[in-house]
């Protein structure tokens, strides 16, 4: 297969994972024989500080010919705290968003048995933990219109959403569920929200052509409950945006590291694939930041593109890895390993069937 | 001291609960020398049964004439998960905050020793929590315009918020951080909302009355994370409308028992005090209700009017009673007592200093 990949490292720890994940797609396109061709550009604090702007033109078009995106992450602390701040990083993810029309944010979630210690739940709660966000990322409150009166005192947002939107995001929410446990669950707050009402309405209707999966209700202050009290209980969840956000961050760190999750942002004609983990500008530089989510970014890249054997292969070099203990600091504070040293052991995996000798290397 | 308290049972389990609320706040009248009258009002799903109303007429102006509510819950199965239900509870309690100028909702989260292993939090992580709430509650997108399109296709809400409400309640939260550990952390998405920035601004400002309060940021997705991995940090979050419905439940489960939690919602005429477990109709009549959050909702009512040491005493004979395992199931599957009997062993408590013959009473 040929693909044409953007990959957008960003600020903060950004460029380091993305570099691992990039090395790594380098070595599957290898094995498999596949044509990745990569092409870097600008975005977020770095944007700002080279070109004025946290999506540049030439980024934009960069993404618009690509056939997918790899993102590092975006954000920076000396554009924080400042609401009077005319130019903000996360400005270049959400017109990104917009103008490549990526209408669904794709979080799995799971427990992995070797890190179940690292939760901050308990055992008994976390353990069997696998259920899968989708978040609506082009509508809402994150795109309605906002107004600050003239003197500065009143301010407002809008949440708009239409059927439309609901039902394109519902529908791969409804299909993910078929290939899973069949369950799809809403969080709303139809009890206050006109727009949760209409979300019911519609995705209620739309549940009619998926008979096999079952749907059930829960409004978000509660799901914020639930998520902590009984994460197990859920498959699919499906969501607006908004809600989405506060949720699926909730959701990531449950399982014990936000270091190893991966979100893809997709729409009809491109896809962007994302650690969750954040800038995280403490660690800049340092060699310390955790590359799996980033390289699990890459494997969800390739099951998005049908290359399942290849993001298996990935999948199973991460897993090698952890139960190895080949791992950066957040995940081992006794004996840990760099960056470029981690990315590189699983390439080494996935290069080699026998893994022998990457066991007690060090 | 003479009040004029309104009892709004509501639904599910509100009237068993409330009731030992009452009886409660009679003994300290007897003991403490004052005089309290109480008088009943419909609200909720009972009241739409009876008058169609959630809140009927008679209701809001016993309420209105009142010193304060005690407030039980409201909600039932047979108006959920109808977005076209034309009347809904809820819309009673959203009504009667309006309407009242309940504009600060305060919830307290404290992690008690005797049942910290009933978190689904780790010890280590839960130990030593103890923060309160401000939740803005008669602003922002609860109370904006909704709209719903004829074709009802499209639906929006506004969220809208003035200098004037985020004032009013920023100033009893930093009055709140200067009597415990002098910390206020603002939860926004200023990143995106404009109404965040609103906040930011307005809070940032206030904020330099209160020298010896540090101010903090959060955003939302990253408390949601933050409740989870270290609650401990905290000591009083401020934070508008709807991201205050999702943090405070979030962080009223990771105590262990959501039972035992109690919440006030203050305006500048009135307040209301309300347990915040809801209405729980599963366990409607059984007499398992846990009556503890109603009668530590009794105690903030005391403390709101300034009467410390009868809250005291209701604290103290709170904690005696989970010391001395007189609970309901929800703290006890093995052995436990029934919801009148654990408000009657908490009367006792208060009324006998010596409280001996109570610890062996089965
Ligand atoms: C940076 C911010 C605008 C963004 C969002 O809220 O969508 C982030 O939190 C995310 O979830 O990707
Ligand atoms: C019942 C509902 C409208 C209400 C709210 O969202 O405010 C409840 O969840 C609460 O927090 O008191």
């Amino acid at each position: 297969m040929k693909l044409k990949i953007a990959v957008l490292p960003g600020d903060g720890i950004g460029p380091e994972v993305t570099k691992q994940a990039v090395a790594i797609l380098k070595v599957i396109g290898e094995v498999y024989h596949h044509s990745f061709e990569f092409e870097e550009a600008l975005v977020g604090a770095i944007a700002i500080d080279k070109t004025n702007d946290p999506l540049p033109e030439a980024t934009l078009e960069l993404c618009k010919k690509s056939d997918a995106v790899l993102f590092g992450a975006i954000g920076d602390p000396k554009y924080d705290n400042n609401p009077d701040a005319k130019v903000r990083p996360e400005q270049g993810l959400l017109k990104l968003r917009k103008e490549l029309g990526l209408f669904a944010n794709i979080r799995p979630i799971k427990a992995f048995d070797s890190l179940i210690e690292k939760s901050p739940l308990k055992t008994s709660i976390i353990e069997g933990t696998n259920m899968v966000i989708y978040r609506e990322l082009t509508g809402g409150i994150y795109f309605g219109e906002r107004k600050l009166s003239d003197d500065g005192t009143t301010a407002s947002d809008l949440c708009e959403y239409s059927q439309f939107e609901i039902e394109r995001i519902a529908h791969l929410a409804f299909k993910a569920a078929q290939t899973r446990n069949k369950r799809v669950t809403l969080v709303d707050k139809a009890n206050v929200l006109e727009t949760s009402r209409l979300w019911r309405r519609v995705v209620t209707q739309l549940a009619k052509e998926y008979p096999d999966v079952t749907l059930d209700f829960l409004f978000v202050d509660n799901a914020a409950m639930q998520m902590i009290l009984n994460p197990r209980q859920f498959d699919v969840i499906l969501t607006e945006n908004m809600f989405g956000d506060i949720i699926s961050d909730e959701g990531s760190v449950i399982g014990g590291s936000i270091g190893l999750l991966a979100s893809a942002s997709v729409g009809n004609e491109n896809a962007l694939f994302e650690p969750i983990h954040g800038s995280y500008p403490q660690a800049k530089g340092k060699n310390i930041a955790n590359p799996i989510a980033a390289i699990l970014c890459a494997a969800m890249l390739l099951e998005h593109f049908g290359l399942k054997e290849e993001a298996k292969a990935i999948h199973k070099a991460v897993e090698q890895s952890l139960e190895n203990n080949i791992v950066t600091p957040d995940l081992n504070s006794v004996r840990s390993f760099g960056t470029d040293y981690v990315g590189s052991v699983i390439a080494n995996y996935i290069l080699n069937t026998d893994d022998s000798n990457y066991v007690n290397y060090e």
